[in-house]
């Protein structure tokens, strides 16, 4: 039969699928349009049509065994080169080619990074609340994943946890940049303590400690906000990226990894990326989609549509008297539970219809977390449903 | 810095990529027209135009967030079930969309196969020569590979070993066939007996034992030769497959696993598959592809050119005196080294501009691995280096 560690992976995900399975019957039950599904982070924001153009014209100009075809397990030569320039030009940096590994999607980028990085028992350090999914990338290759506390006023990490956690087998500490699932930046004030940190750390433990930065959500920066690019904060840095939010194509499982030029050993640790790429079985990045990003590097999904559901939904939220910090970027509100069991309260607004995701699952429970990646008019729906839930909870 | 088993990782591979570069540098010595490189199994022929069309026709007429978005983890319906009828009208097979998971290539579906199956220490048997990759696809998920002796007559496995090398902890067998580096075809007869000898260590020790079945050359078979198709020998069987050689699409990284209905708890199974998806970071099979190849079932690239070009390189060098099983599928050819060191046979090829892989990267020293996806004109401008090294190294 399958594994023991899989048997316990399987355990858990079928929670989030009894979830969804919820959700069907619920919208068969009362009507799909009465029921308000906050739960999924699933992008809805149109597909740029000059992505789906670089589609057709690669496949219609291009040789095809070239196009379809294997290429360095890095990936193809003119999209990094696409990525690099695009980056240098955006953040004032200094990556060329031999800097970037094409990826399949954030999720394979991480898990190649740490395939790279870790050895058995090394600790990762993740700053709740966090993805849940980092949990299974870490214990992967055999990493021992450890978390940092925020400050609940800012959801800012807090420092002094980060300090107090840092050991002599701290390997990488994880930053996602906007935060899943809180929707705040992390500051350059927040980047510039960090890398303080871990600068002191590497020179007590006397190895390398990485910032791995995962940022799939940095093109939803909303209201001028920045969100600091890591590799200039700090030197031993691996940015992940995905174009999953800003071109709206997360089935298509296209990203990449920037190494920082600065970083200690950077051509040895690029190879073993590379080496790593093939090693787990993701072998390259999927060629197809490496020349249509490459060709519409600087095309984005619309943007202000998650901004005017952001506004849509914190106001009200915050009006009827829940309360939760301003998001900044990416397309969830992190709403703290009135209740003080946080299972009561997801009860109490699916009894309205209402399906959000408990902090649990990103390791700070007593949140709630809501995805606003979804119909302007399903928020304007939502709303009294919202109200007669801060009614009954908000005592 | 990186970790300590990726250093050994990175080092094997700078080996591959050290040939890569001197084969280049050769080319630019003596031009590329002198320089006959074998090493490579990569597919030369053309890609199916209705494949190209099946790419074009869904991004012009589908829903883009569709297209690109999202999907259960283990893939689109529609394509499960295509690849579930095409398999049952050519096998006689009874699948449905519930038993596969489409997944990144082959390499993808086997590391997911072990991610689902793998405890540590668990062992994993591979049939000697076998494809060196899967060394990393089982020790990711701290498996140990063992090694199964081939007859040296026939190349199909020595039995007796297979038995020997079964052990309490056996957790499964990988099966490539057609083989890579042998070219063989692994008859119904071996099959029969493989079965046979699993059943019976399946009863002895109380536990499933697994066939993993690896078919990525399964439509390259010549002669009328045909592919048994393991489901219908063994209840415990994952069949993985990729269309990389089917369609010439390698870089697209598409492919599926396709569980055997009659599984021990098939179901449970197919859904930890779906989770080993994810949490290895691949997610979903790339969801254009998905469509894609689902349109594009039936099509296949141009395998009458591959047996054109084994006839000739099997005629030309057995004529020469090199012995050799004669290959029945795939794209390769395993030439016994005539001198005792297979290195030193690999050196007096290169010398004469001819580029081959020693049998040691596939845990069968003595041999060299010739992949004739190659142009039929290079095949015959080397002929007479062949036949210049066999004057040197026959004695």
């Amino acid at each position: 039969m399958i594994s023991k560690q899989m048997q316990k992976e399987v355990k858990g995900s079928s929670a989030i699928r009894a979830m969804f399975i919820e959700g069907k019957e619920m919208a068969k039950r009362v009507g799909a349009e009465n029921v308000y599904d906050f739960s999924l982070g699933n992008p809805m924001t149109p597909v740029p049509a000059e992505y789906n153009r670089a589609i057709i014209e690669a496949v219609q100009t291009e040789s095809s065994l070239e196009l379809h075809g294997y290429m360095d397990n890095a990936g193809f030569p003119e999209t990094r080169r696409a990525v690099a320039q695009d980056l240098n030009q955006r953040f004032g940096t200094s990556f060329d080619e031999s800097h970037i590994v094409m990826t399949v999607g954030a999720a394979g980028a991480l898990n190649v990074v740490f395939k790279t990085l870790l050895d058995p028992g090394d600790e990762v350090l993740a700053l709740a609340p966090y993805f849940g999914e980092y949990r299974g990338y870490v214990s992967n290759h055999q990493g021992v994943l450890k978390e940092v506390r925020p400050d609940l006023e800012t959801f800012q990490p807090d420092l002094a946890d980060l300090e107090a956690k840092l050991s002599e087998k701290t390997k990488a500490v994880i930053i996602n940049n906007p935060v899943n699932p809180t929707g705040v930046i992390y500051s350059e004030e927040t980047i510039r303590a960090i890398a303080a940190i871990l600068e002191k750390g590497q020179k007590a433990y006397g190895h390398e400690i990485y910032m791995v930065s995962d940022e799939p959500y940095r093109e939803l920066a909303y209201d001028g906000n920045k969100v600091p690019f890591l590799t200039k904060y700090y030197d031993n840095t691996f940015v992940t990226y995905s174009f999953s939010k800003s071109l709206s194509i997360p089935g298509e499982r296209i990203g990449y990894i920037a190494a920082s030029p600065t970083m200690a050993g950077c051509e040895e640790a690029v190879g073993a990326l590379s080496v790593a790429n093939r090693m787990l079985g993701f072998v390259n990045a999927p060629s197809l989609m490496q020349k249509a990003v490459a060709k519409a590097i600087g095309a984005r999904t619309d943007v202000a549509y998650y901004d005017r559901n952001r506004k849509l939904i914190y106001e009200s939220l915050t009006k009827f008297g829940f309360s939760c910090v301003k998001p900044q970027g990416a397309f969830y509100l992190f709403i703290k539970s009135p209740l003080p069991e946080e299972k009561e309260f997801v009860e109490a607004a699916k009894k309205r219809h209402i399906l959000v995701v408990g902090g649990t699952s990103f390791a700070c429970p007593g949140y709630v977390r809501l995805a606003y990646c979804v119909s302007h008019e399903m928020i304007e729906r939502s709303l009294p449903a919202f109200e007669d839930l801060a009614r009954e909870t908000l005592r």
